[in-house]
């Protein structure tokens, strides 16, 4: 296992990813070693269950060496290990070989993502606070949203009341702040387009507290929307009325896809609906449980997930409503509040 | 090749990396291709290179297929091709493997790195602007360090500062704010503690400009030092000096870390130095040249790289000042001005 939100989740040790591998490896009913640079050793400290450290120093050469002594302490050098696969690269695989050439990983993403996802109450309790932070510096931002003001300049004023607002100050993403036909592009960057009247103004953002993410996307329109953005908005609102009610502990994941798609679907603009539904979040903002029409996930309490139906017209807008919810014992709970219904700002307040 | 910045310096085309693939193939006298979310092929209309899509829906199922549909298009289903090895994860590799098994991918870091590491002019004058925006945060910042005040508190107004400096809200890492014994962890996260009197506070920063990084690392005393403080300053300071003063076109790598390291073992804390004097910066906050005792690489001109040689005195403080240097046609040149020696500040101003 190297630096991610699993090493985090199960230790409460946090490393950056780098240029330097770090390799953490558990042997159930034997023990936990970890290779790493010696500079990081300390950080070991954190964590409540007792690692063996096999730390290396700058030479690139002596870490397959570091590698094989943690694979050793802990009994593992010949087995069949589970890996990440979205977390372990090519660095740590080739190094694993070189340490170990009968050591068989194996990718096993579920088993990983499994373990986190459905959420203790703590975790939730973080998951709340990331989503109030969140909708707090919304409504700071929103009177600088008018005429003549940029993608960019929304962005940062938006990241800096994420902060003031009290988000960890590594947030989640970088908040997407597209304007005008901008908005029909799902994963948009803010550029130095200035909103014009009548522009569709797509936020797409959100926080962390104690590393918990959130994830909101909410649409306005500055000067009097035209008449199709209005009746889109209405559709999508519906449709995340309509996942948000078929989401219970025991109903299956492609469900809640399957609400939202149908609402978008008898609007007319099924084929513009060109995403999944949504993802779990937690300590990654991507992770399981993801909602998607093939998806084999059952629901169950605890489980936190984005619904974010949205429907793009290529050239002329788009409209996403994204909220946060977390499925309780008899249904579930939607955490964010936000006003969810298309808002119309004064072109020049 | 998947998201990443070497994605982005070919084609200017910028991806995050996610739970879904994104994989390009570039063959030679042939041509490009890349399999990717069919969401995100509006993406590609910012290369001016033309990219042959290979779409795939939100199964994962048909991933294989949209991969080895863009292998095919450019003929390389059975080829050896060039990796990255810190970027392409085991996600990625899995696929590989089922879209193409006769595919023989081989890692090859310095290839990747070494396109990127000689910097063009324009590449530079984004990095002085990175490296300006950072040094103007940083004194915004400076009147909050004081007696009373939390790291996490210092840490947040300074990514304020960045951005209204105009930093992309992306920031290239987040502020290291350490403070008393904290600051000898050259790793340290911003913590809840309070600045107390005598305090060593330190402070690695940076700011990104068109996604290119600067990365500096500044130490203040809040109240007088205490004389062994102020001596180490002044030695991690000279250190400094000499590595900068040693790099230029033609010079081994491995000579500007000698060049720091023999003035910290002259001054006696040869063995509180850990870790290497540097590392390139550009697109990524640490990618080739690394500045490394056992280093091979020859320094070039356009070469921009960090030099931060610190000394850790565990339980006590730690001294590390970094700047940020490019390798000219006759020596080399600091991009980063701001006062190198121990600042000290008042505890209550």
């Amino acid at each position: 296992m190297n630096p991610g939100p699993t090493l985090r989740w199960l230790f409460g040790i946090s490393f950056h990813l780098m240029e330097r591998p770090v390799l953490a490896f558990i042997a159930p009913d034997v023990g936990v070693s970890i290779a790493l640079p010696a500079m990081e050793v300390s950080r070991l400290g954190d964590s409540e269950i007792p690692i063996e450290a096999c730390p290396y120093g700058e030479d690139p050469g002596t870490w397959s060496a570091a590698v094989q002594r943690a694979l050793d302490s802990v009994g593992l050098s010949g087995a069949r290990v589970a890996i990440e696969p979205r977390s372990l690269r090519a660095l740590e695989l080739d190094i694993l070989r070189e340490a170990a050439p009968d050591l068989k990983p194996t990718s096993d993403p579920d088993f990983f993502e499994g373990l986190r996802a459905a959420k203790s109450v703590e975790e939730v309790a973080h998951i709340r606070k990331a989503v109030a932070i969140a909708e707090s510096a919304l409504r700071e931002t929103i009177p600088s949203i008018k005429g003549g003001v940029t993608e960019r300049a929304i962005a940062n004023k938006l990241v800096e009341a994420l902060l003031r607002a009290g988000s960890d100050p590594t947030l989640p993403f970088a908040p997407i702040v597209a304007t005008g036909a901008h908005t029909a592009d799902p994963h948009a960057e803010p550029s130095d387009r200035a909103i014009t009247r009548g522009d569709c103004v797509l936020i797409d953002w959100g926080a962390a507290w104690r590393g918990y993410c959130s994830d909101l996307t909410r649409v306005f329109c500055v000067g009097e929307p035209e008449q199709e953005l209005q009746k889109v908005a209405e559709l999508v609102a519906k449709a995340n009325e309509a996942a948000r009610a078929a989401a219970a502990p025991g109903a299956p994941a492609s469900l809640v896809d399957a609400a939202a798609r149908n609402v978008i679907e008898s609007g007319g603009h099924g084929d513009r609906f060109i995403h999944r539904t949504g993802h779990g979040i937690g300590l990654e903002v991507h992770e399981a449980p993801y909602i998607r029409r093939d998806s084999r996930t059952t629901l169950q309490a605890g489980m936190v997930f984005t619904v974010e139906p949205g429907v793009y017209l290529g050239g002329r807008f788009g409209v996403r409503i994204e909220d946060d919810i977390m499925i309780t014992e008899d249904g579930s709970e939607t955490l964010s509040g936000i006003d969810r219904k298309l808002v119309v700002l004064p072109y020049a307040p």
